[in-house]
């Protein structure tokens, strides 16, 4: 792997923003395409074959590039089969719930490559920092987490969990270069600018959330976001290599060569 | 447009499944890319103007091509609001709901584009064919289509159908050339070949369907299949010319820019 899964205590301060993980731009330029076409290869025999699915969770703060990193990742596979969901604020009906029902609705059948663009991550994330409920309450979801994506694996969903880990130098930066961009600006609201401010409790929660809950069945990947190319392949690298472990295959034929021959002449 | 909406009675054995619509494969291979990038960027605009939806509904019969063309069709757009729903043999529980209820809970939401492989359409041809439920209980159900499909457009949601029109020939060679490539042959099964036997009743039961339910409010175009590069991309320029007659629009900047430099140097 391009990138060890997370292992034991997370400190993100340690963990450079803007590393290149030994990659060149150029070299990387070349092989992206590469690395999406075995993403896509591979996305059409696990759907073929019908038996397993793959999870893949970001998350990252505002501007960190989860929609990019997606779009790119994902670039070249068949729509009917990669089905991303975006988790915003829970509505009436979802808050009536558990905070993991809404996910679980959202869970990929089998064959298919579910996305989740945030997710029941930020119900230990935002809603620690923003006080929205007690500790007594989000503590104990990291156990709850656990099991719920304990379940998932030993029914054939194998998990993987991306935090894009920007500076908030970078995120300046982002936003800075989007306030000019029609195509871009209207994300904005006054909202990202408070979380902007709570820079250091998000990280907190973030080196909790990634420490409780990286296990051998569901790791967390933490990313280095602030360079876009190396974000971008290293996220499509993961996904090609898990994809590549699992080994899909193609059904057998239910009916003989011969017999398909015999049906079609009539 | 490149193909007119039908209108009034439609007889398919009038209709070329072979037919180029003035179009030359070079010219197409070389135009194709832009009509993608037409798609995909009105896509972008639908998506985060989130005050509208585009539905595209895709019939036809085996191997017609509904995989490749939406494949195709939205070949660069971002997968996050591109939404496919295959229709497979309702569940019991879909069963134990009027034939509209699974296929409601499936229509894309505002700044979505929805894509319906197979769709409602199945309830009026399939289950009429196969005598599934008798005639006073699927005709009526042009009329309910009818009012469903108004219901969506008076909500925001345009409303494309498609119907790739292949002939039996065409069908047979598609068929016979997929019997020897394992990433395709393992989706024949002896269903098919029953739906195939049964050729003209299936084509009485589209051209009922045609004729009845193609309103100005959710037109069906009838795409000839027989040449995958005039399929792709009459449907690929229907969609696109659609897109660009709804004129999405950025939203506006919720703050001043100046207002988001002076938070964003905080």
């Amino acid at each position: 792997m391009i990138i060890s899964p997370c292992q034991g205590r997370i400190d993100l301060s340690k963990l450079d923003t803007n590393a290149k993980l030994g990659l060149d731009k150029d070299t990387v330029e070349k092989q992206m395409l590469d690395a999406q076409q075995r993403v896509a290869s591979l996305q059409h025999k696990l759907w073929a074959e019908n038996k397993r699915a793959l999870l893949c969770v970001f998350q990252g703060m505002d501007a960190s590039g989860k929609d990019g990193t997606v779009r790119d990742a994902f670039f070249l596979t068949n729509p009917d089969g990669v089905k991303v969901t975006s988790f915003k604020v829970p509505s009436a009906e979802e808050l009536d719930h558990d905070f993991l029902w809404r996910i679980h609705k959202a869970v990929p059948a089998r064959g298919e490559i579910g996305v989740f663009n945030r997710s029941h991550y930020e119900d230990v994330l935002v809603v620690r920092v923003e006080n929205i409920v007690p500790e007594s309450v989000w503590r104990p979801r990291y156990a709850q987490i656990n099991a719920f994506e304990q379940l998932l694996a030993a029914n054939g969903v194998t998990i993987l969990k991306f935090f894009l880990h920007m500076s908030r130098d970078e995120q300046r930066k982002q936003l800075l270069e989007r306030i000019h961009e029609p195509d871009k600006n209207w994300k904005f609201n006054a909202d990202d600018f408070e979380k902007r401010k709570k820079w250091d409790d998000y990280m907190r929660a973030y080196e909790d959330a990634l420490s409780e809950t990286s296990t051998e069945h569901a790791p967390w990947f933490v990313i280095p976001a602030d360079r876009r190319w190396v974000r971008n392949y290293a996220v499509a690298m993961i996904i090609a290599e898990t994809l590549e472990r699992l080994d899909p295959e193609y059904p057998r034929l239910k009916l003989s060569e011969l017999e398909m021959e015999r049906l079609l002449s009539q």
